[in-house]
């Protein structure tokens, strides 16, 4: 880790400006070398120099800015030299071959990121948050990942840690006066901090299905019988023709997913396969993976044709197979081929708890209606964590279910007047496991695996 | 033109950094009202600073680096602030709508270059050399582009217009002086100054077709015998399976068309149908097309299957319809089938002065020695451009045209002794025309045109 690395940081292709970065022990002696201009070496941190770029023959390549960043004040806690050129392809590719000869290594996906959660800047949930930020596509995704990367999730962890802290040294008070058989801590007490933690542990752990789906676009199943205008509706929703519509039953024979953005939230519009009895084996197939996107939804629009009667057996089949946390919603299509009174009055009878919305995917009626109704679930799902924290990522979610389940041990223990050396064990694995999501207990493999979902030079 | 500008300068897309620019007599004041850290109206120029992004309803939007160069230093001579953010798509779009909300406007294509050629910092060829460097992907069209940005075209113009105004003179002296009918100005010695004004303005104009091959690619064509193996050549050419290759005569119905860089140069292989006579419409067309192909090749390969005798209907086809300054190779395909004595022996009888390369294209044996004859071509062809300026641009060369037609007029008038002032109107005319090219006189439609061309942001 003590070389210096480099990498062009702006997004791949062709632009005004592209940026390339080096940083390391000798990241401003090596920029020096590709470097015709006031000496990088001489400049103060935090200044940015006009001059040439040298390619491998000592040719000039291109005329650039560059920018100083002196250890300790970098990203990486490395002296960091950004080289702004043009954003052609040639001129990236030959920064990178001229910075290689001068002595820099092409850095690894993540690596600048990594170099500065070794260096103790950050820790890995705010380096998650760097990641998540750069992936982010809608308000809401972008602010849970903002909210991490300015340390929100790592501040909660370390609450959590010194309330375990207190905790554990509340049981070792015990355990060093247990012979004296004195009971130094009541243990209600210290049954209601463990509760406490417990509580706080499982809310986190429960708002990863919210905070996933925020920041993966909210799986939004579009359900119906063959010809009820799925497609159609998918257009609509997603304002352009992506879906093969045509009046032939059965069209849609893949599941299609497209995602588009409404009030703070993406959503992720996953169009099916028409669900009715089909002799044909590939359409067979599509309608098991309608069945899948169903329970995988969190919202499940039933779109019906109210020329037609509702399909009772499709809504109990929609009921069945959705997810405890999914919202259902009835979108009542072809308002401009009939009025809406019989087909709701029999919807009435077969399922009065769900709620309708009448559209016409023909002429765009009632869309506004029904993308206002999923902005609105999804706001009062966010506003049940509001001020709180969500967690977003599966790696935080299954380090916090782990921690659930010594603290259950622990709770257990309290409860069943267990001695204190065995409680304090399960204490000490509860710690253990928040501590590997900030990284306090980095593994190797775990560290790998994070950084190589980064893009190559940040 | 007095407004503050804005645009994404990086290339579209996801990435660790982008860059948001902001240029105009309000850009820090502008930027202040997005930031929160360092007031930047209190920063010196040159300088960078780490602070916050905040959106459009006050929120914290991203972390970022705001770098600032004040009028007169910066590339479009005016204030301008150039913030780098994480490198997210809804980053890029909210920091925008930030700033558009803060005073700003979203910069056209080009714009900033445009204000920089406003400003009278560069002039148009080197405004077009910046456009050129962004798009060039190779080592030859990078070195066109950046010699032009760094102004040596305009240098070249200008001492033409210098011995043009020299010649303006000397002509209006002898004007001046024609009541006394004495010859001022030996018309002998005018002459030959318009002369080598005019050599110089044809060996520029001339220097467009190769110019313009090595910034655009340089066209190869690829021709032959159905089935002789022209797709699996252009496969081994690019290194990987872009074109059907398939044992069915006449598989390849359209041109295909894909870039490789050897040497410093980029190529542009074009993949032609086999040239056979077919009563295939679809085909019949391709192989129109193939003609068109060969008619605007700089290099054309003609494949042959060395297992047959050589095409000599192919060859005097590619011959007839080959650009006068186009090379011929004959690659004789198929060593891994046969000895190409026999076929090397028939050749020679047909077209003994076509270099020929021997070639396998299913095993890649002999592909190096090719590439190798075509960088040598190239270099040959800008040997003899070497240390003298080359123009890639056809605005450029219709100029120089317009500039060759007035010359020709001034010489004809030199020579036959026209009245000075006659003369006088045509060398204005090719100053005119020089002058065009650098913008001197500009046009609000040709600078419409040429910035249009650029990437926003740039």
């Amino acid at each position: 880790m003590n070389d210096t690395i480099c990498a062009i940081s702006t997004p791949p292709g062709i632009g005004g400006i592209a940026v390339c970065r080096v940083s390391g022990p000798r990241a401003v002696e090596i920029a020096d070398r590709i470097w015709r201009g006031k000496k990088l070496a001489d400049c103060a941190s935090h200044t940015a120099h006009f001059g040439e770029i040298i390619d491998t023959e000592g040719n000039p390549l291109d005329q650039a800015v560059a920018t100083v960043y002196l250890a300790p004040r970098s990203f990486t806690g490395d002296d960091t030299v950004e080289f702004a050129t043009h954003g052609s392809r040639y001129v990236q590719s030959e920064i990178l071959q001229s910075l290689i000869k001068a002595g820099a290594r092409l850095a690894d996906a993540g690596e600048f990121t990594r170099r500065a959660f070794t260096a103790g800047r950050i820790d890995l949930t705010e380096a998650e948050g760097v990641a998540d930020i750069i992936a982010s596509e809608s308000r809401a995704a972008h602010r849970l990942a903002f909210s991490q990367l300015k340390g929100s999730l790592s501040g909660q962890l370390a609450s959590l840690r010194e309330q375990l802290v207190e905790l554990v040294s509340l049981m070792e008070l015990e355990l060093d006066f247990s012979e004296e058989d004195v009971e130094f801590a009541d243990r209600t007490h210290l049954i209601s901090i463990a509760e406490a933690i417990k509580a706080e542990v499982n809310r986190l752990q429960k708002s990863f299905s919210t905070g996933n789906a925020i920041k993966n676009g909210i799986p939004v199943a579009i359900v119906g019988d063959t010809n009820a205008g799925k497609s159609s509706l998918l257009n609509r929703l997603l304002g352009d023709e992506r879906a093969i519509v045509s009046d032939i039953h059965g069209t849609t024979r893949d599941t299609i997913e497209e995602t588009a953005n409404y009030g703070d939230f993406q959503f992720r519009f996953i169009d099916t396969a028409g669900l009715r009895d089909t002799p044909d084996k590939i359409e067979a197939l599509g309608i098991q993976r309608s069945i899948s996107a169903l329970s995988k939804a969190r919202i499940i629009l039933i779109v019906c044709d109210i020329t037609h009667a509702p399909n009772r057996r499709l809504i109990d089949l929609a009921a069945e197979h959705a997810a405890a946390d999914a919202s259902v919603i009835i979108v009542a299509n072809k308002t401009d081929l009939s009025p809406i009174q019989p087909f709701a009055a029999q919807l009435q009878q077969i399922a009065p708890a769900l709620p309708v919305v009448a559209v016409s995917a023909a002429t765009g009626n009632g869309i506004d209606a029904l993308t206002n109704q999923l902005v609105d679930i999804m706001r009062a799902e966010t506003d049940t964590h509001a001020d709180t924290i969500m967690i977003t990522n599966l790696r935080h979610a299954q380090a916090l279910a782990q921690a659930a389940l010594s603290l259950d041990r622990t709770l257990d223990g309290l409860r069943s007047d267990l001695p204190g050396d065995l409680i304090s064990q399960d204490i000490r694995e509860t710690l253990h496991h928040l501590a590997a999501i900030t990284g306090s207990i980095p593994s190797t493999e775990i560290l790998a695996t994070i950084f190589s979902r980064f893009c190559i030079g940040k």
